[in-house]
């Protein structure tokens, strides 16, 4: 049974380390930018709670998408770290450089697999089109790994009390689409871009102390951009004395284009 | 002979485990919700006593196609656990996880082999789309799997009096036909949406107590959709004192856009 | 020489498990249900006679075609079971199941060797298409064993006095002519379909004893079929009195859409 | 040098085996059907001159194409034997069944190198086309035996004072036009179908005894055909008494459509 | 830590190595030719300082593109040098030569892996194309490469105090846009061609003494080229008198068909 | 050092070796039939005075294109003999037959590093579409060559005072430019055909005695041909008194089809 698993020296390091490398994803915080960021926060919550509680539940699958840079990866992270369930997952292709196919659907099994040992599992898959290696040009991807984790998404643990969620980040699902991968999830949800001046200076809230730069920096801003771009921007921007509007403006055209 | 098959651990074992292995799928019971749904488990029973009692039909082949969601598994599970023949056995692609084509081919013409020791055999093949890996996208699938299906779904037993019945399940029966496999079934039989608020009263009869609730809910749905699907939703929308129709509307909306 | 090979076990053996293989793929029997049965039935007879008596004539290879369901197997069997040659033998994809392509190869050559030390030999390539498993989607199939049928179909026997026909059956000749392998072949025949009710009324006529009810039958059937499907949908209707007209139509459109 | 390597046994034996092997290619003879025959028994007999008496015509290579069963291979045999050079070697795809494409390349330059050692070579490759795995279909060929025979044809002998003419048959010189394979020989023959009666009349010449029988079976042909595929149906229509023009006219419709 | 790795021999050597591999890269120096020049060069810079000061970067990573021969290599490795960061590669195709793909991806995440060791690193990824083995034709590319690639251009370093700058240079970055590769770049900037006659006599200043033949050579490119072939075409049409602008025309028309 | 690697047998055989090979490839001599012709030949001298005399040019690569037969290969082997640099070195797909595609990079690898250790280098690549496997139908193509060419192609000796000059031959740039070849090398030339009947009479000069013979012969040739083609129809037409212009117009007709 599953603390006789968790006796196990192996299991146990292994699902601490997994817990401990999930934290630094959201290491420079989760801000609430509004609305449109509570909505998906909320869902993924409820999701949480569903798994915890109902005995009819022994598997859930979210796919969380969004564009490049929205924050996907924290968000995901946060949800999972803050569940308290005993067993915590990160999948991620990083750990799997070199690997051949079939080393990863090995990997990618073992942890589910594990997971079916524990009351309540989450197992987050970061950027699920790397793990199955998509190019859009052929297309190319791994049909072996893309095979394993389409039945493994729809598989329920074989035993009662055993409850799995999966929550899977990617920024291309239309792509996945074609590949009918996002059907294979239960739910979809959408991780928003900051669209909002408003969205724009809560999220500088804690960052940029003087409010009239803050909303000067809005300001400049026309179209949408993902919380990560935002910060990557500040950061360029960042001068001795703080980040001033102008600079700003110039860096956001310079490196982004916008 | 068969009996002396029997004898030997292993296949002793191996029939127990695979009968036992597909009562969990349909743990959640199957509930007649009206004349789509007995006509097609009619015809399953139907073909069960073709098999049991004709000395001219050593083999039958079925494919039990349908929606995703609309209760393929649960169905073929249960025709193939009632039915007490002999011989049953699962074939899946959770069992099957990084083995190369050719050990696929293997395990598949292994339970073939084997079925052909017993008087009375039925197969289940779920998800016929996964044991081939098949994806839409080139489309990409094992050929050599999908070979060793099509010889093995045509081959009768070479011994009298060993009868065999197959059904297989899929969600992509257009895809299926495009590669010849579906022509390779003596019989197709359509697994159906629920489509009338009647149906879905019915489906609900034994989990919603309140009557008119049931039928507030049924009222919410506006489009078919799968036995498997609603129940799901049902168990997002479950409250602390039950179902609410309004919740149940929100869930739907949310999570399945519809 | 051919009589020291027949000596040997092995080929004794290999000759006797072939030629005995051959007979229950016509275990039904073959029913004389009109003239286009005669037709190709007597054109296979004279060509064995052929290969039997012209010096001239060391190889002549057959494509036996028609669609699914016509009787292709049992005919090209009987033909090589009566014919009394000396060295006859079965070719098909289930005896090769998870074989690579060079063992299908290797063994495919070996047929074809063995055959070469007989002076009267006949091969039945049974679903020449499997053999190279083919599929129209791609298209893909093993060009390996393409090849290596297309050399073996142009190559007489070394020795005089050794002479070899070859028949294969297909039921997708269209796609064997893109792949330039039916014009390997000196000759071709097509199985028919049945189409006239008085065809149907002749192949029931050893099946269903009442004259009425095979003219009741015949009536049902408003589009060609092919013998072994009406074979398995009488088995189908076939209730505890024999086979009501009636149960013959309702099987037919359930469970074969016409 | 070329003696030397006469000498030892296996060059010696393979040289043997192989003139010898190209005899029973044109056991059936070669008959004179008129004009458009010599047209390309001359030019391949003026090619062979050449090669025996020019010091400047180290490498020769021809492409003798033309349709199916019209004598390519018999000619280009005959052309080999009666050229009495001392080397003459026979490459065609029997005798490489199964083997790798490596090995077939192998293979292949085996026998180029081994006619460098000879003062004057013929190397006979049958059906090119077989060699190279050719399929329409994709089309699909070996690249790797492709690209040995284009540089291998371009290769004249490192020594002085060695020939070699090359004869490659083909009936797909269409589709070796695509891969620039044609364009790797020096020069291009066509081998002619039969046209005129009176070319049908002069190829029955010693096969049909009555003038009149051979003159209504030449007007019973209304469409091209090559050699091989007269001699063939001519074999077919022979009874107790001979060939009937009529049994002739029936056998040329049933089995080639014509 | 950074100073123990150091302290091994490997990781030391493999340091010194590299960073004395880049020098060469810039062997004829870099001379200001103009604005264009400057923009990229300064944008260079800034990023390294960035990387240098902000702790808020453990990686940035940037995408030299432009057209073939305007000097990307060079400003790179110049860039790298010129940082004085602890740890500088560079990794590029030539030093990979026959090795197989997955050989590529262990020396590729080698190369990051160690520059996680040190808290300032630079790592020069020269002609990426080619490093995933892209050909237009197809296309074709290693997308076990790519993948890695993907992936490593989004890790940051897993210790605190670890900062990485990536650069890499293509001049087929609209080849590389399809692949999804430029997206995983923080930022692009563009290496630029010499287009007018002052940027063309400011790059010549110290090569040709002579003012009016500096002045007669920018009149004499009509078309836009880069510094690279600029000096190439100098070298050609060096004569023992330095370079004569008539000659320096001619080798502009027959070399470069400007 | 270069010394010493000549001291070493395998070295310094290789290098004798090399150069000799090439010698044969112009044992018919090199006529200078023209202006277009000298055009060629002459541009080709100044890049080996360039590379013999500039400190500055490493690496100079040459790409010699032109129709097929048109005296590429022999003129770029003349080149190369006549530079009289201490290495020279051919590399042709005929050394390599059968090499697996990372034999043949390592084997191509193996002669520009030897070339980097002398202080003056001629390699030349003959038909380097068969170095790279290229067939147009696909196309197919090794991409691993191909990869290995373009990465040494743009990769000057690691030390200083080493000097190398690649000179390709091609009769498919067109086909090279779509992969990116062409572009891989620094100057591309142009190996004419004979278009006018001086040039025809010029290039027979030292073949056909008689001049009104000579003249002819060139008026009998209507399209524009390449000077090998021109050698061997010579070489048909010759009869035991010279050639006569009929029959090489004769000879023209039917084996070119001009
Ligand atoms: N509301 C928020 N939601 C998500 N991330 C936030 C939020 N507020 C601040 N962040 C910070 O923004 C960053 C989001 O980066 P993250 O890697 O999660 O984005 P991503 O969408 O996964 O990017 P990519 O598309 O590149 O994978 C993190 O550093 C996180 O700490
Ligand atoms: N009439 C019914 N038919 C089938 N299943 C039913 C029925 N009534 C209730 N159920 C329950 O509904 C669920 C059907 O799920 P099942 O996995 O069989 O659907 P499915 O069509 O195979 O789904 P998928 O397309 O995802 O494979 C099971 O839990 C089963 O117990
Ligand atoms: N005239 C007939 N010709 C052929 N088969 C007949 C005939 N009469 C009865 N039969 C029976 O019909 C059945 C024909 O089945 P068979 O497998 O030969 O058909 P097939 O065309 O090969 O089918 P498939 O396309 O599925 O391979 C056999 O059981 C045979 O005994
Ligand atoms: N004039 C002729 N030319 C060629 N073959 C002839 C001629 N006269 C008689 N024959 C006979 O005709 C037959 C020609 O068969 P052959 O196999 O050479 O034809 P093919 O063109 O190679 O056929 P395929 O296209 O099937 O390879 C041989 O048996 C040969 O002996
Ligand atoms: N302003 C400059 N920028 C870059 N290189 C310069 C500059 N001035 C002089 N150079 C010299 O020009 C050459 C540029 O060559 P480099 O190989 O960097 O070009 P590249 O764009 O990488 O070419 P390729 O597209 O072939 O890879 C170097 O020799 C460098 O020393
Ligand atoms: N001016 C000339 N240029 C080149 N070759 C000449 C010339 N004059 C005579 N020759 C002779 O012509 C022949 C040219 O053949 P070569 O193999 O070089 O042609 P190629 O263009 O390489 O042919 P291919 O396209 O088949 O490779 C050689 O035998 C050479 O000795
Ligand atoms: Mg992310
Ligand atoms: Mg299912
Ligand atoms: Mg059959
Ligand atoms: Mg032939
Ligand atoms: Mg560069
Ligand atoms: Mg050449």
């Amino acid at each position: 049974d599953f603390d006789h698993a968790l006796d196990s020296g192996e299991a146990c390091a292994a699902f601490g380390a997994k817990a401990a490398s999930l934290e630094p994803l959201y290491r420079n915080g989760i801000v609430d930018f509004g609305r449109s960021f509570r909505e998906v926060d909320d869902a993924l919550r409820r999701l949480v709670e569903q798994v915890r509680t109902s005995a009819k539940t022994p598997l859930m699958t979210v796919l969380l998408e969004g564009r490049a840079h929205t924050g996907k990866t924290a968000l995901a992270a946060r949800t999972a770290v803050t569940s308290e369930f005993p067993f915590v997952r990160l999948l991620s292709a990083d750990s799997m450089i070199g690997f051949s196919e079939s080393a990863k659907c090995q990997a990618i099994q073992k942890v589910f697999l594990d997971s079916y040992k524990s009351p309540l599992s989450i197992i987050v898959i970061d950027d699920v089109e790397r793990l199955i290696e998509y190019t859009p040009v052929g297309p190319r991807f791994s049909n072996t790994v893309l095979q394993t984790l389409l039945v493994l998404l729809k598989k329920a643990p074989d035993e009662e009390n055993r409850r799995l969620l999966v929550i899977a980040t990617t920024s291309v699902s239309n792509h996945l689409e074609d590949l009918q991968l996002t059907d294979a999830f239960n739910v979809q949800l959408r991780c928003p871009q900051l669209e909002e001046p408003s969205e724009i200076e809560a999220a500088l809230r804690h960052l940029v102390a003087d409010a009239t730069q803050r909303s000067s920096i809005a300001s400049a801003i026309t179209k949408p951009l993902g919380i990560k771009q935002l910060l990557m921007v500040l950061e360029m921007a960042r001068g001795d004395h703080g980040v001033d509007a102008n600079d700003f403006a110039a860096c956001l055209h310079q490196f982004l284009g916008v």
